[in-house]
């Protein structure tokens, strides 16, 4: 038989579009750990990296086989046991950090150790979703300098990929959403353009072939939409295009094109996390914050005090602004 | 609108499972042409490189603007006229080349420059297929010393990728071929294992990916059909895993597939004759068949006069060997 049509492992990185970041580092109480100390600054990240498995061996993947993400497993590792409780009912943990809180217990596998004079309260939007976008473009996509970007979806993720892009020296930067209010936002990150394929009647990737001479150089899809996905590939350049999704799709989805446009020498790849080995690559990326080659102010739109946390859910349900920062002593 | 479903160019390459080939080098009349001399070997190749467009400017890109294989073109391109003709009627040129004739006019882009030492009723079989093949492995999979590699197609183009993966050095090469008679010959070209579809009742990836703890590192599709363009990319590796398209689809195929498949970190390319711009890279071909790393001579398995060019027809399209010579002074 040739194929079944179904995927060979179950979606992941649902939450790169949380809108929302608990506050920087937390105290880390060190238990049977080696490189790390009490008083470490650590990002915990909801992927992890074990070091020792094909994965992590391996320079291409960052997909760990004992700690990438996974939203059923509420326990730890080594016993099966939740480590939070309430009146003796237990608090399963949340893909594998639960840090809506003060104290927590996070495999040593998921703390990136980072540069203590970083600010914890810009760097901590690195755990997830920026990290995803700006990883992206810069390890995935990796555009040359002076190329054409074409960015699909200009919520957080889409302009971290956007930033990438900028960082990377791209000359143009298009972005494409169907809503037209994320236009000026986006601007601040670098987009040059703006394409809403509603405003159009023929496919956007044509849109796109017309106005670059027949494609871009690099694509960057963020937005789960499959057709999304699917104009993303069309509208690179045949010959040397690379189109990345990133967005997580539906379950019943499917990705479908012409396999001429594969052949055409395009290339498709796909990220998870920005393909960041969370301990080894997240310190390096908050040295590009420290020496100001990354933007992270402009993606910190609120915050809120813990007691107030509840706003900021309300600010990811309504779209509102792009991270909200949870202060946990305020 | 986001999508039209079209592809967008025109297939490519259909050449690439012609079995046969023309002796060698024609002998080179050079008008207006500077980087040539008479006396020169050459190996005129269906697709060409001007070396000024934008494509032959990329180092990514093959598919020269000018000289791409254009099947529909039986004219020279200066002035519209063929070059050949009969009884006053004119005979139209064929993908650039028209070799079945002791001289022929082609543009210079069209014709790779070669060491005059080697033998050239061997190396004639770098014009198309075995280069395609080969390219694919060792240019566009780039399969790692130790690796595992998946060739899906057993024909001249899928046993040259398979040379490719044994000149890589790969470990495991598993050949995938509906055709259990190709296995025997499959052997001489570095398969190790044999995988037919038919055998099984879950799909091939399955299959693969159960032999080889998750899926092989590299895959190279070489039938043409999309059901195997398919398993060829759901065969590979999450994390690392890259699959290359080679085959030439029908015009209504589709490929599909479950996004989540691409952004578990899989990569699908397509690649038009292996990648190898013909006059910058077919002549280091040679090369390496002068050298021995290449072996061409197991994939000549006929050799005919001109006088009996028909027979070369009747091998090809019974599938009979692999590539048949025709000696033009025979
Ligand atoms: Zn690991
Ligand atoms: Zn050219």
């Amino acid at each position: 038989m040739y194929t079944s049509g179904k995927p060979r492992a179950k979606p992941h990185c649902f939450l790169a579009s949380l809108g929302m970041k608990q506050e920087g580092s937390l105290r880390v109480l060190v238990k049977g750990v080696t490189d790390l100390e009490p008083g470490d600054h650590v990002l915990p990240v909801f992927t992890g990296e074990c070091k020792e498995c094909r994965h992590c061996k391996s320079e291409e993947s960052n997909m760990c086989d004992l700690l990438r993400i996974n939203t059923d497993r509420g326990v730890m590792l080594n016993d099966g046991k939740s480590r939070f409780s309430i009146r003796g009912q237990p608090i399963y943990h949340f893909v594998g950090t639960s840090t809506f809180s003060e104290y927590t217990v996070v495999h040593v596998g998921c703390l990136a150790k980072i540069n203590p004079a970083a600010p914890l309260d810009k760097v901590c939007v690195l755990s997830c979703g920026i990290s995803t976008g700006l990883g992206a473009t810069l390890n995935v996509a990796k555009p040359k300098k002076g190329s054409s970007v074409a960015i699909f979806g200009l919520g957080a993720v889409g302009l971290a990929a956007a930033e990438g892009a900028r960082i990377s020296g791209a000359s143009r930067i298009i972005g494409v959403d169907l809503n037209a209010s994320r236009f000026n936002e986006a601007k601040k990150f670098g987009v040059t353009e703006f394409v809403n394929p509603k405003d159009h009647d023929k496919p956007v990737h044509e849109v796109i072939a017309e106005m670059t001479n027949g494609g871009v150089d690099r694509s960057v899809e963020c937005t789960g939409s499959v057709s999304a996905m699917i104009s993303a590939f069309e509208c690179v350049h045949d010959g040397w295009g690379v189109a990345v999704l990133v967005g997580v799709p539906n379950k019943d989805d499917a990705f479908k094109t012409h396999p001429m446009n594969v052949l055409n020498e395009r290339t498709l790849k796909g990220t998870f996390f920005g393909n960041y080995k969370p301990r080894s690559d997240i310190p390096s990326v908050v040295e590009k914050y420290m020496n100001k080659e990354l933007e992270l102010e402009k993606f910190i739109t609120h915050e809120v005090p813990f007691s107030e946390i509840n706003k900021a859910f309300e600010y990811m349900l309504s779209g509102a602004g792009l991270r909200c920062i949870i202060k946990m002593d305020a």
